[in-house]
């Protein structure tokens, strides 16, 4: 019996990965970064490989494979929010398909983790530290999230969407520019001639919440405008909290000319609210949102907002992740945002 | 130096599986079983392990147990679909949230899989095989999912939402009783002496599909009324589908007086349709859905629906998952549903 490897007669054994390496000219971890989806391997080596592994005959063994490495090929898209979060906030929908996107170009599939209570998050921790995933995209609208600590320190590469507050450089994390964006709205709002602009803030136990506020002051005081703090509520991303907000600066703030909502979903809700209190939108009060999700385009009327590069961020937070994995240490990246003028101005 | 077990002087080594077991007066297997998750363990036997566990200071570790047991204590809700519907459709969301929430029970984490692609068929197929997941959960509309094929034969436990078309009973189900309950439906449109009755069905290659119509001709038959194919269309599950439907068969059957809509989401686009038609639900057109989800709730006027008990099918998908990763084989389950009255009939 021969094997049909085309052996020169006789029994031979399988090709192994010695023979591959041998092969193609190249080391065996070389072949070995290849088998794992080719990061950090030039086309040249890469082809070269392929052409052993054709040449050779050799078969993975994915199975024996991932014992071997103790990889699984794997990433885990873990959202610390209650389910509702991820059906309501359109957000989670485009950063949810970017990150698929992004890690199907290395042919690595992606594992939607929901944890939004604690019993959640210690089961699903426990699942990612047994070593089922290689490393995790975390998104989360409160970013002093213990699990972002808890995976730091079980060592698991790990990259959030958004600042991390507290954690500082420790963890790396891809976010558009908060600050800077919100002062884009602001002194857009400014040169409509609106000089008794509200805010709604977002949660401010996260970064999208404090420097949303912080850029939205910075270029009212820069402009010689007064921080009115009856001007200033809070929101939680929720279309609900927007609304409520909306109705709170109404009756805090009669004379509001215009809003700026830190979120689209909440400017949704903000529309409703002044809709219900007789304002015309913009022609009594200019609304302006933040992050040309599908909910700017879908409101009436339609949001001008401040966009954040969701296609990027993904992009990044893949790069950044795979690299991690890779032995890299961990890095931040932030993206400018871009004002999108539309009817609500 | 002493441990901190508490043993009597000199050096211990730490509490193993035996030492709980004898201490449980139970046996190993049952002490395994109470790690694994406590499947198949008496309340009795399981409280006198976890007794046994503390008063030892056994500590599990985890990693190790999934290498010994091959488990990885985990599930996977498999959604073959295109991302948009699990974001579109509401039965989606509240599938994950029930069977979440039974899984929780059993302190069971769950893996939420998309797979709309055949790119991401394969890719999460493989990480299934690979042994990260003890079973999965597959939610599809389209029933004769390749994908079910697949994992069954690489001996993956597995429960379909919905009946399997083809695979006959290899493949564990549960499932509403779709024939039965279109069956409510068209009975309750003829009891409001509505005789044109149009459908809208799912997909032709479902059971939801197929067995619905089933039902809906059946009952008009036995009733003496004619079938007028004029008066039949098929639908995909979406709103979208149920507005061109609608439209269909106003212009193909314009004395249509009521039409039954194979899901609440496109009943939700048959009422555009017919608003912009200029008829008035229900005096001149009474429309029932299917589901019973949140687009009966939230349509205007509220719609007239056949309740699938969402609730019970999650859990029964959990049950007969569990039952057939302990050895149990392949099971099927047919739940009742309801005729939920509101405004649009």
């Amino acid at each position: 019996m021969t094997m049909s490897n085309g052996g020169a007669g006789g029994r031979r054994k399988p090709p192994t990965i010695h023979d591959v390496a041998r092969e193609a000219g190249v080391s065996r971890g070389t072949v070995s970064r290849v088998l794992n989806g080719g990061h950090y391997v030039s086309p040249a080596a890469q082809e070269a490989v392929n052409a052993a592994i054709r040449k050779t005959g050799y078969v993975v063994n994915r199975h024996a494979r991932s014992l071997i490495t103790g990889r699984s090929d794997s990433i885990g898209f873990l959202l610390t929010e209650p389910q509702e979060k991820l059906f309501e906030d359109p957000n989670f929908n485009v950063l949810l398909r970017c990150c698929t996107q992004a890690l199907a170009a290395h042919d690595i599939p992606l594992l939607l983790m929901l944890a939004g209570t604690e019993d959640e998050r210690r089961r699903i921790t426990r699942y990612i530290t047994a070593g089922h995933v290689d490393g995790v995209l975390l998104v989360s609208s409160h970013s002093a999230d213990p699990v972002a600590e808890e995976l730091r320190e079980a060592g698991v590469p790990l990259v959030q969407c958004g600042k991390p507050m507290g954690l500082g450089s420790k963890v790396s994390y891809v976010a558009a520019d908060d600050r800077d964006g919100a002062r884009d709205m602001v002194r857009h709002l400014l040169s409509l001639g609106r000089r008794r602009i509200g805010v709604v803030t977002g949660p401010l136990d996260s970064p999208g919440g404090v420097d949303r506020l912080a850029g939205y002051k910075e270029v009212l005081t820069e402009a010689g405008v007064e921080i009115d703090e009856r001007l200033i509520v809070s929101g939680d991303y929720s279309r609900a909290s927007g609304e409520a907000g909306a109705e709170r600066l109404l009756s805090q703030a009669p004379d509001m000319d215009a809003v700026f909502v830190a979120s689209d979903l909440m400017a949704q809700g903000a529309l409703t609210a002044l809709r219900r209190a007789g304002r015309r939108v913009p022609e009594d009060v200019s609304v302006g949102g933040f992050d040309d999700s599908s909910a700017a385009t879908e409101s009436t009327p339609a949001l001008t907002t401040i966009r954040q590069p969701y296609d990027r961020i993904s992009n990044e937070m893949v790069r950044v992740l795979l690299a991690q994995i890779g032995g890299e240490d961990p890095a931040a990246v932030i993206l400018p945002t871009e004002l999108v003028r539309r009817e609500s101005t």
